[in-house]
């Protein structure tokens, strides 16, 4: 086939499935905002009475009742195992009380989050929602690459309900849409593989000719096939983190860590860009790190099986030489 | 080739990669353990002091001193962006202050769990390790698995180096295993379907009478791979969600949202069995759970292909039809 022919193929393809991600993330964005954002603002009403009405109580502090505002602000029991229960001590009536033990792991940092939130004079209304359209894109975004970092994750019934149908369905459309972004690149490479299986008949010579002939364009191959590799690597794994560490403040290591974490879809959430509301992100750089993922998890699609085939050609190598 | 000799072999060979599989999670827990433990204590020290520091200042509080013990216990600033410093406020030999803002993400629920154990005066001592050496090993579970809840992450520079080299070689050992754990199944099922293929040359039949028998032996054909779907599908992901359910006092349909956000590997972390430490859970359950998690990902290892396969045949049965 040639080329030209292949690419344009290729480029017709992939700009519908391009725009059917794009859409079917949109799609997502919204629909989780509209699912979540109601619930976020009611869980700070609640919250911001919660708070006063510890202020009004608590005005002196002794030992004890830091450790009741400290339970208090944690949200339920499970960091005390042995010590007295916070809803007794915070009385039937506090709104607290009517949240289940069951967010426990998230629980915590969000009640701090809301609680910090909500004592800052100036921001109690500026505050911008953790479900704003760039979160729940990103977030949905999370959902089909399986990266899952869990610093947003929906709250509400109806939100899981719906996280659990649109994995469903975006997971392998994310799988199609990688493997597609990787394809021009990879027949490109088999034409270059399927070059010496079959030597030109005019080159008739000695066996042993032959094979040295075979062993030095074998050689050239896996080189060329090693710069590809570093290359590719530099360009993913090398310049985005030092970009990432410049912005937010990490050392380069944090950098790598963060990226091989997340192109590895491990997604931890330890540390996620541009989630930090001190800082002044251009709104560039959140789309810069999107891009930079999709083209990051195609990237690995498309090398990652060519491991075993560098290694196998390595083992001809070394028997032919 | 006859079902026996294949089972005996599949036997053999998945038996010393399930060793090679379990020695190299144990390998794991042990390191990550070494690695991360003196870190964690060094880190609960340090909240102890910080925690008698403010003991001894703040015997009163007014809203002023609360906001700067909130700001003070989530460690950065990152959730006040338009609000006084908690460094400069708290005095620069804060401890606290040493901590760059670098882990924001999780210091507000690290720094909540820390100050509440160092608060808790019967648990100062007993208070178990989140490195533990089950947890480790659930941790290392979540890393070759690409789940990667983030309840627990390393953070010192050697865990997380060591967290990278660890996923490079046991991601692929996880994926060969588990497509391993699955063939022995996958193989009865290419016999099943291999056989509508060649029809016996006894059966001369005409061709309509022959169309009837295909047709008749498809729909028992998707008829069985239905109900082998649907059995599996009960026992992976109806019933494990009912048991976690009832164990850890989730709704039915968060254990599901559970049970689905693990199986996809996405792992938000917002929801994580066992490690609700005011529950005493059975030692079995915990290992239950860790089955349960590499018999469903092997499952649907085996199972997401046959979607299309599926499909194809409707689409077969709905021509001949
Ligand atoms: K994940
Ligand atoms: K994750």
């Amino acid at each position: 086939m040639p080329r030209a022919g292949l690419c344009s193929r290729w480029g017709g393809r992939v700009l519908p499935l391009l725009l059917a991600y794009i859409c079917y993330l949109l799609l997502g964005a919204t629909i989780f905002q509209l699912l979540e954002k109601q619930a976020e603002s009611q869980s700070r009403d609640r919250f911001q009475f919660e708070k006063l009405r510890f202020l009004e109580n608590y005005t002196c502090l002794d030992q004890q009742a830091v450790e009741q505002f400290v339970q208090g602000i944690s949200g339920d029991r499970w960091v005390i195992p042995a010590w007295t229960p916070s809803v007794e001590t915070l009385g039937p009536q506090s709104p607290l009380s009517q949240k289940p033990a069951k967010t426990r792991v998230l629980w915590g940092r969000v009640i701090m989050e809301a609680w910090v939130k909500g004592v800052n004079p100036k921001g109690n209304s500026t505050n911008p929602s953790n479900w704003d359209f760039g979160s729940s894109f990103f977030f949905a975004g999370t959902v089909v690459t399986t990266i899952g970092y869990g610093n947003l994750a929906p709250s509400t019934e109806a939100g899981q309900v719906f996280c659990v149908f649109y994995a469903l369905v975006g997971i392998p459309l994310n799988v199609g849409f990688l493997n597609h972004l990787g394809t021009g690149l990879r027949a490109h490479l088999t034409m270059l593989e399927s070059s010496p299986q079959t030597p030109s008949p005019a080159y008739n010579h000695g066996p042993s000719e032959r094979t040295q002939r075979l062993l030095r364009f074998q050689l050239l191959q896996i080189l060329g096939l090693a710069l590809f590799l570093a290359l590719g690597t530099l360009l993913i794994l090398i310049l985005p983190p030092m970009v990432f560490s410049h912005v937010e403040g990490w050392s380069f290591s944090e950098g790598f860590y963060f990226a091989f974490i997340t192109l590895s879809t491990i997604g931890f959430g330890d540390y996620v860009v541009g989630t930090d509301p001190s800082k002044h992100y251009l709104s560039v750089y959140r789309s810069l790190a999107a891009i930079w993922i999709l083209l990051g998890l195609a990237w690995l699609a498309l090398v990652l099986p060519l491991g075993p085939l560098l290694l196998h050609r390595c083992s001809q190598l070394w028997l032919l030489g």
